[in-house]
């Protein structure tokens, strides 16, 4: 059941948000060893349930969202809600609620628990030694990803319909094809950031975890205070990136996305090849979203370093070692890989690659094998995402194969501020993958 | 004659690239009171185009530019030429050449001298304490504009046929426009500053001021290194963001913006109003660029403040005393104001808006008066420029009127990497304008 489905129901009388938060309660019961929620009060969501049913049996609707059951990344700030960030560090100051979840509050969400996440999200595993790990939806023995991998686990267990992440480098994207739901990480500046902690202000991405596109594309609108448009062509033409994709997947996905790039042409797309030459792009990333969450943390990483896991201080401490002479060249460089996107764009409706080189791996993995041999984690899986978040270009992820056993998740890659574009070529597709 | 009549003549024998090195010298020497120059070796020049003039007699030919006498702005260096870039402070270490100008070096053209600028790039009226001002090439008692005033000056009085120039807020399209030639500033990236001096590199633009839209597409192909396609609707539909123009206009100037905007329905092509609203853009471009300007000269304003003029060095101890937080700010900023012009050219074509609010001024000029009363020349001027180099978008400056008999310049502003359609547009406006 998606959050449209839930919403006919409502709608109908079919069910009630108190009956869909009791739903989402036990699902949170029946699954408390994958570790998705940072926060539930259940007496207080109840409360809140049962206000939003009254106020639907006497036909008082709040907004689109009414009674919908939603979970939210613990780094944005709700009413009523502590907000940890998944670390043991002092927080910067913010402010009661951010705007976002102000957005969806006066749609009438039912705002009911918070997701644990990579710490201060600057990770990709979702492992965390303050909270535990949150394990993989489907194999609890694997990673969920991150950073927003509760949202993830949540939105794939049915612990709420939906969830609000956030993505810097891939992680809305990455949790998503990990645990096989949709993730849309919109156009840079769509959904307001404003009030959530930031990681890296110039590139954070803030976007909804689905059950389907079409959720994601409701939760966008909602989210952005505005309406996109779903325009999309007939048959899509997809370009594939194939340089870019070199000795960066493993041999399953590989042989998986080839399946699918050969399928394409029988449902009546046509898939091209493109170039996109990205020189030095994972470098630029690093230096860029290091150089800006460490001076987001400096105060608390000089004040109470211990607050901080080894792994998150180390990448901290590197930031903080880059002068603002690294920085200014990482921008620029930044604006300089622009022009090799836009021209992989020209021509065809969208790119098509992995979200993931490999299924989710099991917990405490360190170093992964692809094509071209060992690389360490973070390497393996962000050089994927992290391009079209660097430079703000909406992308969708939606699950297309199995490996493994495993879910794993596609991408789908527009030019700037063609959201209603990626998100109606995402609807066309899973309408064909399933 | 501009360059692509002048390269007809030469292959047809009409001419020889002598003959066209004598007359530039010739107009050079006519205009001296203009201050266009930084530098002219007569000797080396005349010597370059007789081996230029015989290769082509013996049917060599070194490139599409074979022979044609093209300036280059003295931020540039040239081989064999000096590069001060209107400074009496040291330049940081700059190559023997850059690569912009190798590139019209290796096409044939005869590099024969490097035009002045105001002082490092950073101002826009073309006066500079070091080298005296540059004159305004119709009215010498009027601003040439700047930086890259010395090219548009030249090109307007036929010393060279074309030049290089850079573009950081408004520095090609500003004299561009106050000169009564065309200028170019591509997209973001798309022309190389590879050994140019950088005033702000994540901001930074390099392109030809020519004397037409196709000698602007031809020399914007060599330095990109690629083909441009011009691709143009038949009719084109322009936006026009009238609030992004409330008062930032003369009276004069907006009378003749408003003819325009009568006539172009009887050419044939639609005009929309459009919003582009950009909140805080002038603050977050002067931060910016005054930040990366600071630190790119921070030695030689330590060791050397002398070797500024004081409106420069007063704007480069502003950039330095903004922290980086100031420009990390910035930086997320500009990244949020993108949408907003994005979504100002869904739907049109193009924008179309003036170069400037005023004829160029008299010299020495440092208030004028707009419709919402009197500003600073700087961001009387600047204004209309910066929010297209800012956010790295291709912008064609081509004369459209003349108020106090000054030409004035209008911009056609595109899509990012859309290059081809901003020219195509660019040569149907000037076809029927002229």
């Amino acid at each position: 059941m998606d959050l449209l489905e839930a919403k006919r129901l409502l709608e109908t009388g079919a069910t009630t948000p108190i009956a869909l938060l009791e739903e989402a309660l036990e699902r949170a019961k029946a699954f408390q060893d994958r570790n998705a929620l940072a926060y539930l009060d259940e007496e207080a969501a109840r409360k809140e349930a049962l206000a939003l049913t009254e106020e639907l049996r006497r036909g008082q609707v709040r907004g689109p969202l009414h009674g919908l059951p939603l979970t939210i990344k613990d780094l944005f700030p709700v009413k009523g809600m502590p907000t940890r960030a998944g670390t043991k560090a002092p927080l910067p100051p913010l402010p009661e609620e951010a705007r976002a979840v102000r957005r969806l509050r006066e749609a009438g969400a039912l705002l009911f628990a918070k997701t644990n996440m990579h710490e201060i999200a600057l990770g990709i595993t979702g492992e965390n030694p303050w909270t535990g790990p949150v394990r993989n939806a489907v194999d609890p023995t694997r990673q969920a990803g991150g950073s927003s991998g509760g949202s993830a686990v949540a939105v794939a267990l049915g612990i709420g319909l939906a969830s609000l992440g956030t993505d810097t480098g891939g992680s809305i994207r990455i949790p998503a094809g990990f645990n096989g739901v949709v993730g849309f990480k919109p156009s840079y500046g769509r959904v307001s950031l404003e009030g959530a902690l930031p990681l890296s202000r110039s590139t954070d991405h803030a976007g909804p975890l689905t059950r389907s596109v079409r959720d994601a594309h409701f939760l966008t609108e909602i989210l952005a205070g505005e309406s996109i448009p779903l325009e999309g062509p007939q048959n899509p033409t997809f370009g594939v990136p194939l340089d870019f994709l070199e000795g960066r997947l493993g041999v399953e996905v590989r042989k998986a996305f080839q399946r699918l790039l050969e399928d394409l042409p029988s449902l009546r797309a046509e898939v091209r090849e493109v170039a996109l030459p990205l020189p030095g792009v994972y470098e630029v990333y690093t230096r860029l979203v290091r150089y800006e969450a460490a001076r987001i943390h400096e105060k608390a990483l000089k004040e109470h370093p211990e607050g901080f896991s080894p792994q998150v201080r180390e990448a901290l401490l590197a930031g903080l070692a880059l002068t603002e002479k690294d920085y200014r060249d990482a921008v620029a460089e930044r604006e300089a890989l622009r022009l090799q996107l836009v021209k992989a764009l020209r021509g065809v409706d969208a790119l098509l690659l992995p979200a993931q080189p490999l299924p989710a791996p099991p917990l405490g993995t360190e170093e992964v094998e692809l094509e071209s041999g060992r690389k360490s984690h973070r390497e393996a899986f962000i050089t994927l995402t992290l391009p079209f978040s660097l430079l703000g270009v909406p992308t969708l992820t939606l699950p297309f194969a199995r490996v493994e056993g495993m879910p794993v998740g596609l991408q789908v890659v527009g030019p700037y501020a063609e959201d209603g574009r990626v998100l109606a070529i995402g609807g066309w597709l899973e309408a064909r993958l399933r």
